[in-house]
């Protein structure tokens, strides 16, 4: 027999999963209802309109996935690919290199072009891998490149995947409701984000839309998607008017999905847009008066997500070993190209306020010292 | 903006979720930690134990998949099955023809043999299939069929399967912890369960184990399993001692998790068997003296699932409505070849006690007269 548990709460302040509301955490105690009941049905119903608004898309197939951020990526993969269609994919990151992966086991024909870390395309070189290696079915792309703290110009890739006659992929696991994502503003054909950035609900379920043009390229596939448990054509008739069961919907997670996105409506989404980037700008100009560095491409950093660089001849995982220690503050280490170099700094949902910045920046002297 | 959540509480007794214990409840609304946190890693050491401890297995490789539990059947199956594995599925129901559709996804030649609904297969039958038509590199069966209420003769078909030569893939989704399951004894090699049934955790997780031959074919492997967030050679290194990072887990769902074991623990497996089977002999005692006929084979009907004829002349689904409406009772629908002809009721973990068979038998008196 183990233990009870005992969790000492920390400020978090990584990567994800970030700080949840009390709302939230007493959404998700509420006693466990059928996922066919009458009132389990109107959750569903207000999660998909709380979340087209937050997505601001109007797309019908709009809903959360029963699993992880990584589980919404490998869902919009596995329903637009079919084994041999030729996909793009615009790798700058750890998250970038990962969409790869599922869509090669997807049995997608990849191309993947590369920036170095903390860099962004332009619209330039996806039109010239489009036009050099194209036509494409798919192109995918990280928003916000959580291992590296840019930010990709979606609008502006948008138009030019759009011109060509592909489906535009986009991961707005760290983006959505910490700065602006427009899905049908910006002509997005799948997107995926996850509920622990900066949407503040703990991790678990991954909200996706899809616009119906990808939905006509999930009605015309000439074979099954690859997986059960997140095919679309299914998984609609659940969320949709049939009500078909398909699989037990993770109920008491909608509870807190529920509440969490009624706080970021009630909060307004520009209003939290700007909230971010208030507290990422107070974080940089303290940060870099201690003579921290950024490592993100200084024009498209993000707010949400602080990549910087750990000082020379600092033991960097003895830092957040002591913040999270004596401060209980936890802060990201360095993925990929980053690891061991860099800390990951997040500020994302209620954890992007001026408490969370004194704290940390505070934190962050005294240690330095 | 929607409006709050407002609910009204039930008592489950459906195919699941099943009712779950305040402490569940309170274990979930726990502050959000991080998914690499030495508290958590420790939680899920101690997930880890209780689930080999429920599952009656020593096998290492014991966790919580991030999904529900048709996440769990695709992870056994896409783990084990390369495109082109031979693999055998006995189907007695909608949950045996699901095992089959995952299995053929991903690229299993599968055969499959039936039995009516409500019947289960003799060993001869599965010996037969595999004399006749394999070898197969994989067997797969249901132990308790959530849509008849049969329970097949997992143990006698485990010896033959082994015999064989062949893995032996069991779902336990609705008997584990209401019914014996016992995983090194019966030797299965992968076994997959829910949390929302027999655990009364709310639905989300579906804890998997993989024996030592699974964990051979696993790393035996040419091709790339085909999910990339059910790939177990992944997932292992973050629940293993690597703890390198695969994706974010749904660090509430697994305090939920953490708490439901203990509870399961506490009571201890045979006594909680029992009270089940104790439980649903009461129910049967009951109904039938009503005149309702319980549909399963009655050499192995299930103490948890009671799939019981609606009487003839009854609107079935009009007296679910109102054991709803009036009641606050649900009990489930039939599905498939039961479908619009069958109750099941449920008698699941928190909810198989003797107030709920009395609240069920005296709502449907008061109905039914």
């Amino acid at each position: 027999m183990t233990n009870p548990m005992s969790i000492r709460p920390r400020m978090l302040m990584g990567p994800g999963p970030s700080d949840v509301n009390p709302r939230v955490l007493d959404a998700m105690a509420r006693p466990t209802i059928g996922h066919l009941d009458p009132q389990f049905l109107q959750i569903l119903n207000d999660v998909r309109e709380t979340l087209q608004a937050v997505f601001k898309t109007r797309n019908p197939l709009t809903l959360a996935v029963s699993g992880t951020g990584s589980a919404g990526m490998e869902a919009c993969v596995v329903n637009l690919i079919e084994p041999g269609d030729k996909m793009l994919i615009c790798v700058a990151g750890v998250f970038g290199a990962r969409m790869k992966d599922v869509a090669e086991r997807a049995g997608a024909e990849v191309t993947a072009i590369e920036v170095p870390w903390g860099h962004v395309f332009t619209p330039e070189q996806v039109e010239n891998a489009i036009r050099e290696r194209g036509p494409f079915k798919v192109v995918g792309i990280v928003h916000a490149e959580t291992s590296t703290g840019a930010g990709q110009p979606i609008p502006d890739i948008g138009r030019i995947v759009h011109d060509a006659g592909a489906l535009f992929l986009v991961d707005t696991v760290t983006s959505l409701a910490g700065m602006e994502v427009d899905v049908d503003g910006w002509r997005i054909d799948a997107c995926y984000s996850g509920t622990q950035k900066c949407l503040s609900c703990p991790p678990g379920l991954s909200p996706v839309t899809f616009s119906a043009a990808a939905e006509r390229a999930m009605s015309e596939r000439k074979t099954k998607v690859r997986s059960w448990y997140l095919d679309m054509n299914m998984v609609r008739q659940y969320w949709g008017s049939e009500r078909l069961y398909h699989h037990t919907a993770p109920i008491n997670m909608i509870y807190g999905l529920h509440e969490a996105l009624r706080i970021v409506l009630e909060e307004g989404l520009e209003a939290r847009w700007r909230r971010h980037m208030r507290h990422h700008l107070e974080l940089k100009s303290e940060l870099e008066g201690m003579g921290i560095r950024f490592l993100a491409d200084p024009d498209h950093r993000l707010p949400m997500l602080n990549a910087v660089a750990a000082p020379d001849g600092v033991d960097e995982a003895a830092v957040r070993a002591r913040l999270l220690d004596e401060f209980a503050i936890e802060i990201g280490a360095g993925l990929g190209a980053f690891k061991g170099k860099a800390w990951r700094i997040g500020l994302m949902g209620e954890s992007a306020t001026e408490r969370h910045v004194q704290a940390v920046v505070g934190a962050l002297r005294q240690i330095l010292a």
